[in-house]
C-alpha cells in the first residue's frame, strides 16, 4: 500500500458515534493524518478505532464468527495468553452483560481492530475504550477462545446463576492424579479466554482488555503466557521443538481433518447439551519440568524416555518423524507408547500447549516447563484415562510435576453479530 | 535454497572431534539426512552442531566479535531473556573457566549453532552438549551482552577473586531512591547476561545452556522475558508502544549515530579502567505498572504524564512523533520534561527495554510492567541523576513502583577467537 493509499484510509475513517475527541482539542489532532502519511509503509497495517478493514490488515486475521469456536482447529499461533476468571458478581444480568460486551470486543481485536472507540477516540475527559498498546499492530492471527468452568455452574452447593441444570455431563472436575502438585492459585477457573496470536503484545492486550471490560463483575484468578508452541494441527508444517528439546506435536488431529475433529473434538448433537453441540472441553495443566535435572541426563535415556529419536523425532526403530510408531519396539514405560491411541482404545485429543518459562523459581531453577493444552469431546474418555495412565507410568514423570490444573467446557463458535459468547447456555 | 542444497549440507556436515553417535548406533541415524532431503525448505534454516555456516542460516545472524558486544547499539530484537547471576564458586581459575566456555557457547549461538557438539551429536551415554530446543530455529539476530556487577569484585567487605582494585569507579552501588520498593530477589547479581532476539525460544536456549554450562559454579539468581521491546535504536522504524499503550523511545540513542553512542554509551579511554574502553553500564530496573488504575484515567491525563500524544506520539503543541518538545509547554511534572537531556545538563541515556506481563499479583491484576534498561558510559552523570529527579517529581510515578533494580559493568566486544568475556578484566 502506498503512503498515500494509507492516509486516505486514516482520513476517510468513519466518525465514531459520540463527538470526536480530534474534533474537540487542538494540539496533536492535524498530526494523526499527516504523520500517518509521512510514516508512509509503517501506517497500512495500523489498528484502528474504525471499521475500515484494508486488506494489509485482515490479510492475517482469523475470522471470528463461525460454527465452531477459532482457536482449536486453527493453525497454532507463535504465542499465548491465557486466563482464567473467577465470577465476582452474583448478579446474572451483570455477568451476561460481561459476556456481551467480552464478544463485541473480541470481534474487533481479532479482526485488527481496537475495542470501541479505541486508545484515542472518544472524550478527553473519560479514560479510552482501549489500552492502546496494540495500536499499530497486526491482527496477528489473533483468536480468543471462550470456556465456562464447573464453578459456573455450581459452587460451594449453589446454584450462583440459575445454571446447575445446564451442566454438561462431560464437565467433570478433573480427578487427583497420583504425583499432582497442584497449587490452587493457578488452577480452576469460572470462565477462561484462550487468546493466541503470532505477537505476544497482541496476546496480552487482548486479555488486558477483557480484564478490564469486566472489571467489578470478573477478576482475572491466574494467567499464563506462553512463549513457544509445542503443538502443530498442520502436519505439514515443520514440528515445533518443547522445552526438552524433543520435537512435540508430530501425531496430532490435524486442524484441516474434519472427521477426527468430528470424531475426537467437536461435541455432537447427540452428545448433549444442546448448547454445546460444536463446542469442545479443554483441559489446561502447568506442567513444570525439572529443566536441571532432565538437561544431565543421557541422549539415550532421554530418547528412550520418548520413544523417539531427538534430531529427527523418528519413533524407534523408523527413520523419519512421520513413520508410524511400532509401539512393540518402544519401552513399556515411554510416553508415547503409553499415550498413543492404540493403547488406550483410540482415545484421542488435540494438543495445543506452549512453552513457559516464568524465570527463576527462587532456588536458582528456571521456572520453565509446558502450559499443556489439551481439547476434545469428552474429557471422561480422553484426558482422564490418558493421564491416569501416564500418571502411573510414564518414565517422563521422574522429570515433571504438575502443578496447575483447570478444565473448561468450551461452547460453539459465535454464529453471527447478535450471538454472544454462552447466548445459549444463559437462554 | 533448494532441498538438494540443503540435504548436501547435513550430509556435508564436518565430523564432530568424538565419534559420531550417529555412526555408533542404528535406529535415526540415516533419518537424518534423508528427512532433511525430504522437508525441504524446512532444512535450510536449521540450527546445527556442525560448523557450516550456511548463508540462510547467517542471514538474520548478528556478529558475536567486534570493538563493542553486540545487543547495545544493534537494532532492537522483538524478544528478551535477562539473566543476573550468582558467582558460587569462590574459585578464580573455576570461573575463568565459566567465562571462557560461555564465550565459546555464546559465539556458537549467536551464528546459528548448537552449543558444542549440539542437542543429538556427541556420546548416546552423556549429556547431550546441548538442550536442542532451538534446533531448527534460525539465528534470529540473538545477540548475548555480558556484564558484571560490584559483588564481583567486594562482597561483605571480602575481595572474592582478588579483583577489588579493578572495579570502576563507575560501578557504583544504585543508591535508594523515593518511591523504590525493591525485591532482593529480583534484584542485583555478580554477573548478567541479556539475550536479545527476534524468536524467544532463541533467548531462552541461550540463557539456559549458558546457565548449564556454569552449573556449580554459577547459578542463575533472577531472570526475566520480556516480551515486547519499548525502545528503538532505528530512528527510521516504527517506534513500539509499551504497556502504557504510549509510544515509548521515540527520542532515543541511535544505534547508528557512532558520534552520540561515542558521547554518551561507550566508555572512553580516558575514563578508565583500561579493561573497560569500548564496554558501557547498563541499568536494570523492574518497573511493575498499575495497570488496573492507568486504564481507568481520562486520555487527557495521560497524554499530560507524558507531555506526548497517545496516537501520534507528538509533543504538546507540536503535530509530529519526530518534532522536537518545546519543554516549555509541558507540565513541569510530565515525564518527557523532566527526562529530557536539556532538563538534565544534557544526561543521556540509550533506552533498551522490554514489556514484561508474568501472570497475575494473586490480587486478581496483571504483574505487568515495564523491564527497565539503559545503556551509559557513566551511571553518575546519566541514570543516577535522571531517576534521582525522576523519581521525586514525575507525574508517572501514581502509576508505576521500581520493584527491581541491578547494574552492571559491560565490557568491551569480544576481538576474536582467543579473547573471553572478561579476559581483560581478569589478566
Ligand atoms: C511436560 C509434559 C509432556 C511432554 C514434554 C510431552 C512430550 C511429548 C512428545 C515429545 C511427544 C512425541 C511427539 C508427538 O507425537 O507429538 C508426545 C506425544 C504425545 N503426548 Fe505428550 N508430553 C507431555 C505431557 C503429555 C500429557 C499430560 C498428555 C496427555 C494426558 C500427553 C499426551 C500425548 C499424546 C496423546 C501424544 C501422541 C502419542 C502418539 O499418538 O504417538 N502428553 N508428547
Ligand atoms: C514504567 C516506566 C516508564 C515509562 C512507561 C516510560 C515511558 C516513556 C515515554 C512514553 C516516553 C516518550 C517517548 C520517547 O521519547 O521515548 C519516555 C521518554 C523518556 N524516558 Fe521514560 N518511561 C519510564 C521510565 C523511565 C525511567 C526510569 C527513565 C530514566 C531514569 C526514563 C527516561 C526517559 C528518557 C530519557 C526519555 C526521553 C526524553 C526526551 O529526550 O524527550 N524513563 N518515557
Amino acid at each position: 500500500m502506498t503512503a498515500d493509499a494509507a492516509a486516505g484510509e486514516t482520513a476517510g475513517k468513519p466518525a465514531p458515534a459520540g463527538p470526536s475527541r480530534r474534533s474537540l482539542i487542538g494540539w496533536g489532532g492535524a498530526g494523526l493524518a499527516l504523520g500517518a502519511a509521512a510514516a508512509g509503509g509503517t501506517a497500512a497495517a495500523l489498528r484502528t478505532g474504525g471499521d475500515a478493514s484494508p486488506a494489509a490488515l485482515t490479510g492475517d486475521a482469523v475470522p471470528f464468527h463461525g460454527a465452531h469456536q477459532a482457536g482449536i482447529a486453527t493453525a497454532v499461533q507463535d504465542r499465548l495468553h491465557f486466563a482464567a476468571f473467577d465470577v465476582t458478581t452474583t448478579d446474572r444480568d451483570a455477568l451476561i452483560k460481561v459476556l456481551r460486551e467480552w464478544t463485541a470486543a473480541a470481534a474487533r481485536m481479532t479482526a485488527g481492530h481496537e475495542v470501541g472507540e479505541g486508545a484515542t477516540g472518544g472524550l478527553d475527559e473519560l479514560p479510552p475504550d482501549d489500552t492502546g498498546e496494540a495500536l499499530g499492530l497486526k491482527p496477528s492471527r489473533l483468536t480468543l477462545t471462550f470456556g465456562v468452568g464447573p464453578g459456573l455452574f455450581e459452587k460451594d452447593g449453589k446454584d450462583r446463576f440459575g445454571l446447575r441444570d445446564r451442566r454438561p455431563k462431560a464437565l467433570v472436575d478433573l480427578p487427583a492424579f497420583p504425583g499432582d502438585n497442584l497449587d490452587a492459585a493457578r488452577s480452576g477457573g469460572d470462565l477462561c479466554v484462550q487468546a493466541c496470536a503470532d505477537d505476544p503484545q497482541v496476546a496480552v492486550h487482548a486479555i488486558r482488555n477483557l480484564a478490564r471490560i469486566g472489571m467489578g463483575k470478573v477478576a482475572i484468578r491466574w494467567s499464563q503466557l506462553g512463549f513457544g508452541k509445542t503443538s502443530s494441527t498442520t502436519p505439514d508444517a515443520q514440528t515445533p521443538r518443547n522445552m526438552m528439546g524433543f520435537k512435540d506435536g508430530t501425531r496430532n488431529v490435524s486442524g484441516t481433518d474434519t472427521a477426527a475433529l468430528d470424531k475426537h473434538v467437536w461435541v455432537g448433537e447427540k452428545d448433549g447439551p444442546a448448547w454445546m453441540t460444536g463446542g469442545s472441553y479443554v483441559v489446561a495443566r502447568r506442567i513444570r519440568m525439572h529443566i536441571e535435572t532432565w538437561d544431565r541426563t543421557s541422549l539415550k535415556e532421554q530418547e528412550d524416555i520418548f520413544g523417539r529419536d531427538k534430531a529427527e523425532g523418528a519413533p524407534v526403530g523408523k527413520t523419519r518423524e512421520r513413520d508410524e510408531p511400532n509401539l512393540k519396539a518402544l519401552l513399556p514405560d515411554s510416553h508415547v507408547r503409553l499415550a498413543h491411541p492404540d493403547s488406550n482404545n483410540g482415545a484421542t485429543i488435540l494438543r495445543r500447549g506452549y512453552s513457559f518459562t516464568d524465570g527463576t523459581d527462587g532456588l536458582g531453577r528456571l521456572d520453565a516447563g509446558l502450559f499443556f493444552l489439551a481439547y476434545q469431546r469428552d474429557v471422561r474418555d480422553a484426558f482422564i484415562p490418558l493421564q491416569s495412565k501416564l500418571a502411573r507410568n510414564d518414565a517422563l514423570n521422574e522429570y515433571i510435576q504438575h502443578v496447575g490444573s483447570a478444565v473448561f467446557a468450551v461452547p460453539p463458535g459465535v454464529r453471527d453479530k447478535d450471538d454472544w459468547w454462552g447466548k445459549a447456555l444463559f437462554a
